[in-house]
């Protein structure tokens, strides 16, 4: 399979969508419309006691805030995954972690958008002075107890954060 | 938090994207671009030795096919996530099952698009006769272990295979 063609034909503020042609192995040619997104990372921050959560507005899907790992766009220009993850966690729960592990990369909808997600677990946490959140990002810190991470899981309703905590649970055994 | 308005900006061919306007409890207003989707479900079908995935190209992300779950959209007016799942079942393998359980229900990316997934463990797994798969959907069934459940785990690279198969792996303990 071969990309033979690609043409913008959206471009948002958030959203931008591409028409790309391919021609597979025996001929045939197909076009596929595509959201593109430039990558995410998602983290389970954790002190051995507690792991660190976010609730946050999501306007596109629910009423209510959901509960989420901390999270973030690749947005920043040459930015890698675990560059990304480093300042959401200063940004979304004003921790900074001595430990990182990457433990998953996937994506979120193959069938029409690029958007792949890096998920880590971070160690080693400590505070950082003097952290003020954005007050337009709405979002609300939760520290939920590791013993109840089955509770986590039933909580959580979206991709990032139920690969994350599943695959987590996993590693612990 | 209460939606004040909203616009279509974007109709193609899969991808519909709107703007919507909320306002929030404390009067401050602000937009989201929202990719909308109709919903999609997938399926850990299984008959006790096997699972049954699907190998199948996603241009928008990799060069490779795919393994995932067997899967599609809520593309049939009227149809509920449990009839498309047993309408998806019949078209990607071939087969019906006569015991469905649904295990979760998630949206694949929150911050930008609509798209909720419902995820089934489908058994009692009978071949339906006559069964032609469309070409076009260039899709190969593939036959894997389920004492080798990890090995799947870790080929799965999209958000629905890897929940509905690290769910299905808690609830077999």
């Amino acid at each position: 399979m071969e990309r033979i063609g690609s043409r913008r034909v959206y471009e948002g503020r958030v959203i931008d969508v591409r028409v790309d042609e391919f021609r597979y192995d025996d001929g045939e040619t197909a076009e596929r419309e595509i959201a593109e997104h430039p990558g995410a990372v998602g983290i389970v921050a954790h002190d051995g006691e507690r792991i660190y959560l976010v609730r946050q507005p999501r306007e596109a899907v629910a009423e209510a805030a959901l509960l989420e790992v901390p999270a973030g766009k690749l947005d920043v220009e040459g930015e890698s995954p675990l560059e990304c993850a480093q300042r959401e966690l200063v940004e979304e729960i004003g921790m900074r972690a001595s430990a990182w592990t990457e433990i998953k990369r996937f994506y979120t909808s193959p069938g029409f958008a690029e958007e792949e997600v890096t998920l880590f677990v971070a160690t080693g946490l400590d505070e950082v002075a003097d952290h003020r959140p954005d007050p337009h990002e709405r979002i609300e810190v939760v520290q939920w107890p590791l013993a109840d991470l089955d509770g986590a899981i039933d909580a959580c309703a979206d991709a990032k954060s139920l690969i994350a905590l599943l695959l987590f649970r996993g590693l612990r055994g």
